[in-house]
């Protein structure tokens, strides 16, 4: 066994040190690789709108020093001495978190993001030893072989980076409530939750519409391959669509007046929560029984599941569509993030670490 | 064809002519049973909350003279020309409809309940043709036969009336759900609805726990069938049982604090809503999204699963329980619904009406 296996090593990242301070270039050590862990050579890194709840501490107290991201994708520089799953040079990405008990019911049926114990977040987050975690806003990272993915070829890691959270939150809910042919299918909102949506409904056969403020991104829409798309500025819209639905996946984590929504869903439709609204939501809920109508929430996805997204959306050409940004863009981005100026996922190209800060 | 089949009939009836006025013994027409209808001289029949809803007009304006009642069971008295489905003297049940488009999707998949064109409701509404309804707190009733249910043998007529509304409400969402062997079932409330969740979830198979706001009726629910019994007043309930449940259908029309009651599901769990308050309940989307959990509502059910729910009671020997009460009891009876001074459900004895008023 090489000395690498048993020291740390530093990486290069972006630090922020306080809810309402900028990113700075800063390195971080990353612990020797276990017997099961494999080294990740960081290429790219997403900015999902969370990164930012988090580093400016709107979901709650958050730990700093902080290193976000949580969409990432690279390649094997090194393994452990016992991984069998990954090998140097492989493809591979991981997602939102980077441990779990698995000792758990819901751990052994493979849906580790419900972890009982609470899983290990890929950032803002402490190992089970105590340990932080810092996220993929960086050069390497260290993560055991059982929560790394592989990315499969027909993906580039660019376009692949945003699947890691983006994607399988909406793979995850349209594969559990069973999107497909005959079903049909509104993606409310078309950001960067939402893009993906359209596209892996659309690819797994779903007719498919986006229900989003203004038609603004409609020829987008229709791209991505929506077969419909409708404003919800127009009160016409919730009138010509009423009972038209299955299923609703609503990526939008603003307060929507929730009861027009459910009036869209035809019987035993679902409308699924996968954008959070902070606080309280109201509802009536003969909104629900009067169509037995159910109205869900969905978190990200396991690792078999995750796996399943990536290999079904190399297998399709699927990717996020991209801005890819320098280290140095990361605090104009978050900005822009917020005010919805992105079309559709920001993704740090980590080879900018390599050349000189702005 | 007799003259009897051409002419309307007088029946006794129950009238209430205003949201706050009493009722008084009067007599209404019946139609003149057409091809497919069946008469029937009603024995029984439950007195639910929704009539009381609907008398008072606390869910909005109601339409007057009203005879409510719908759950409703008699015996065939006179069928049309072509029915084909029920003799004279058949033992019979009608529930919350007595006609539907029948040419929907919903009506076609069996689920009357749902029906687009909206289905006719047993009193306080209007046939397509335009007549007013009258339900059950009389002495007969004219009903298409499709619209008519068999009460088998096994099941007396008097527990059998609640089974018409309360039993397939819950009978429904239980089957809907798969409550059964292997599932933990909560039913929250025992009143008229829950006494009749806790009987069928036990019946189905279902590891069934009441939670009720006190345990004053701990011993009925056990003897109803439930495995366990908690106080929803004593705080340490939700911590106990944070997680424990697949399934809750939740009977109580009061606004509850629903997020501590989604805390109460496991990972896929659903809450159901048959006791539906009136104006907004708030929840948290985080409550759903953090278990993959559902919140519903459910209505009542199809004319075949509340055959099928009739057939299932009589099997397992299960009917509502009663106070049989005459037909001058109903003002006092229904002061006592509101109090929820009844276990579980009142029964009007229509056989009363042969009796002097008091």
């Amino acid at each position: 066994m090489s000395e690498a296996t048993t020291t740390s090593r530093t990486a290069d990242a972006l630090v922020t040190r306080g809810a309402s301070q900028p990113f700075e270039r800063s390195t971080i050590e990353r612990r020797a690789p276990r017997a099961h862990d494999v080294v990740i050579d960081i290429k790219f890194a997403g900015i999902c709108h969370s990164d930012i709840h988090q580093g400016r501490e709107e979901w709650g107290s958050a730990l700093f020093p902080m290193v976000p991201g949580h969409e990432i994708a690279g390649i094997v520089s090194e393994v452990g001495s016992e991984v069998s799953k990954y090998s140097v040079g492989d493809r591979v990405g991981v997602g939102c978190f980077v441990d779990s008990c698995r000792e758990c019911e819901n751990c052994k049926a493979g849906e580790e993001q419900y972890c009982l114990q609470g899983e290990v977040p890929t950032y803002n987050g402490k190992q089970y030893d105590g340990e932080p975690t810092f996220g993929g806003y960086s050069t390497s990272i260290v993560v055991d072989e059982n929560y790394v993915l592989g990315i499969p070829e027909g993906v580039e890691l660019d376009v692949a980076a945003p699947l890691l959270c983006a994607g399988i939150t909406l793979f995850s809910p349209l594969h559990h409530w069973e999107a497909g042919p005959g079903k049909k299918v509104a993606i409310v909102g078309m950001g960067g939750l939402g893009h993906m949506g359209v596209k892996i409904a659309a690819a797994l056969g779903a007719e498919v519409t986006v229900l989003s403020q203004t038609t603004s991104k409609e020829e987008d829409g229709k791209k991505f391959g929506a077969d419909h798309y409708y404003a919800t500025k127009e009160e016409e819209t919730f009138e010509k669509l009423a009972g038209h639905f299955d299923l609703i996946v609503n990526t939008v984590s603003a307060d929507l007046p929730i009861d027009k929504y459910l009036g869209l869903l035809g019987l035993n439709g679902t409308l699924v929560h996968v954008g959070i609204p902070e606080g309280d939501s109201s509802y009536q809920a003969f909104s629900l029984a009067g169509m037995r109508r159910s109205m869900a929430g969905s978190k990200i996805g396991g690792i078999r599941e995750t796996q399943e997204m990536l290999d079904f959306c190399a297998e399709h050409g699927l990717g996020a569509e991209i801005e890819v940004i320098s280290v140095d863009d990361v605090d104009k981005a978050w900005d822009r993030v917020v005010d919805s100026d992105v079309r559709y996922r920001f993704v740090i190209d980590v080879s900018t670490f390599g050349s000189s800060a702005a």
